[in-house]
């Protein structure tokens, strides 16, 4: 590359993005020869329900601690699939590039998707790359959108929550927000707050291999945290959902931060954690299994699935009163994925 | 919905988010009800190898004569999957919007954007909103990915274009780049150029119904041009490909608006267009079966593979000589789509 920046002419479809391609997209991401390229990818016939997600990415800023714009935007999709039961199969990556953007800094982003695909057992399989005008965009924009199979004929839906039923999350709340928040502000913390980005689908995997159809649903509480994931659902399944406060997973260092910024935790994004609402009687082996696995260790049932039928939320405090949540309203923390 | 332009809360993940997508973006582009969305869209199982495809959209300005913005990333991710014989099934729709967008020109694309999937007959399963601080991003930027099936074991690719092989291209050259150049810059042309923007799905459906397993590559030459495609096409199955530049269908209105802003209308974006590589007995069989169909009026057997092995393009220009040409170099023209 004759240029250590992103130009223009990058994003022209002609010779600088060949060699955009062929020398630092493809070779990092896939490793695909130039002869075999082609406007889509071909997959191998699958068996199971097709899964389809799509997410795009917009961090500020695009380095923070506990990972990078590139592994977050493969963490996201990978999660999405999983969150209704699919084995990702295969991600496209579709960039947009502010000219004059480092390539030492899109290098280092491409190197983190890659290691976050291998991690996940996804291949990055089609790309696309477009470059508009300094000032026009903010860097580096990632969409990432993926394929995925069922292999299991489970209904796993934000609206298949029924009273009764467990809710359970995977470990603390509030990280990745606020390490991204912390590193964009530049607040000086005790102790680091560290993104939870991670890929969770080994952990549904699991999941589903030890209680299968007992679980009713799965989500992501990513933008607009736990509270706004967990009133969707009330909404959707038409339940009443009551969260424990004393049982809610949150670190010092994340209840610190938000204490300092005047932020709940319940609103704040996360990237590597499920919310599980299961049947009553599949709780425990559910709670077993998710603490088994490596990004399960933290788990813990936070709350239940009441009997009445109104779409609340409610949280149960630590002093014994029952306080009704809404969804995040305005714009909290903008650009935290 | 309160406000009339894009807010940051938009894109909150919480209430805001909720609004926009229930009562604008939802609705105008698949009807999915609020309780049915879910992270990750579920398709029926399907038979046949699958094809997956991404493109982001970026051209300035969003609306142009022909199309705009919205028609534009459906038809080039449909198109981009009937490139490879694949039927498109499904597409997904990640939205990244400048804080401020006007609302109504939200409305006005989506609308565009529905019109399109129905008319190539694909649903929009799933989608995502960003939005961005004020000068983050120019207004708004599309990623469009598609999933499709092959309905047939025919292998169509870049590196299958063989000697005496037939070159088609299915009408006139250079109208979707000239089209928004034009509107960009505000020129005053004596006859409109409109965009040829359009879904070519049916169009390769029937060709390989007409011709099948003759078909040895397609390719849209949208960025970088014909010229550029063929290019491609010759570096990647390692031949010789030989334009007649007396056969190439170009208007007069692009060819005088090339004239007079120095381009060739080769390198020139089209948005509706296919090369179609077909062995040479079946070049009648696919012209014949291209003509009848509504995209292919203007279909022209433009030149052929030569006997070559060199991955050179060489255009036989009107007066007999041989000239090499080359990728687009640069960025004749940014943000094209």
């Amino acid at each position: 590359m004759k240029s250590d920046v992103i130009l223009l002419g990058h994003g022209s479809g002609g010779s600088l993005s060949h060699q955009l391609l062929d020398e630092v997209i493809v070779p990092a991401l896939s490793g695909l020869a130039p002869r075999e390229q082609n406007d889509a990818a071909l997959l191998a016939a699958v068996d199971g329900r097709l899964a389809f997600t799509t997410d795009s990415y917009v961090v500020d800023p695009l380095f923070f601690p506990g990972g990078n714009i590139g592994d977050l935007a493969v963490n996201g999709t990978v999660n999405d699939l999983a969150m209704v039961g699919a084995r990702p199969l295969a991600l496209s990556v579709g960039l947009i590039l502010e000219e004059g953007f480092p390539l030492a800094d899109l290098r280092r982003i491409l190197v983190a998707m890659r290691a976050a695909a291998d991690q996940a057992g996804v291949a990055i399989v089609t790309g696309d790359t477009k470059v508009v005008p300094r000032g026009k965009a903010d860097r580096i924009f990632i969409n990432t959108s993926g394929v995925g199979v069922c292999d299991h004929d489970f209904d796993i839906r934000g609206s298949r929550a029924r009273p009764g039923d467990k809710i359970l999350i995977n470990g603390s709340i509030g990280d990745h927000g606020m390490a991204v928040l912390a590193s964009r502000e530049g607040l000086e913390l005790e102790s680091d707050i560290r993104s939870d980005s991670a890929p969770l689908n080994a952990l549904v995997a699991a999941l589903l291999t030890a209680v299968g159809a007992e679980i009713h649903a799965l989500r992501d509480p990513t933008r607009g945290g736990v509270a706004t994931t967990l009133k969707e659902i009330a909404l959707q399944s038409g339940v009443d959902i009551v969260l424990d406060e004393s049982a809610l997973p949150i670190t010092p260092a994340v209840a610190a931060a938000c204490a300092i910024l005047g932020l709940d935790p319940l609103y704040v994004a996360n990237e590597g954690k499920c919310l599980v609402i299961v049947a009553p009687e599949a709780a425990n082996a559910a709670l077993t299994a998710l603490l088994r696995h490596p990004e399960g260790r933290g788990t813990a049932i936070i709350g239940e699935v009441g009997p009445a039928s109104s779409g609340r939320l409610l949280l149960r405090t630590a002093i014994g009163g029952l306080r009704a949540m809404e969804m995040l309203a305005g714009e909290q923390l903008p650009r935290i994925c």
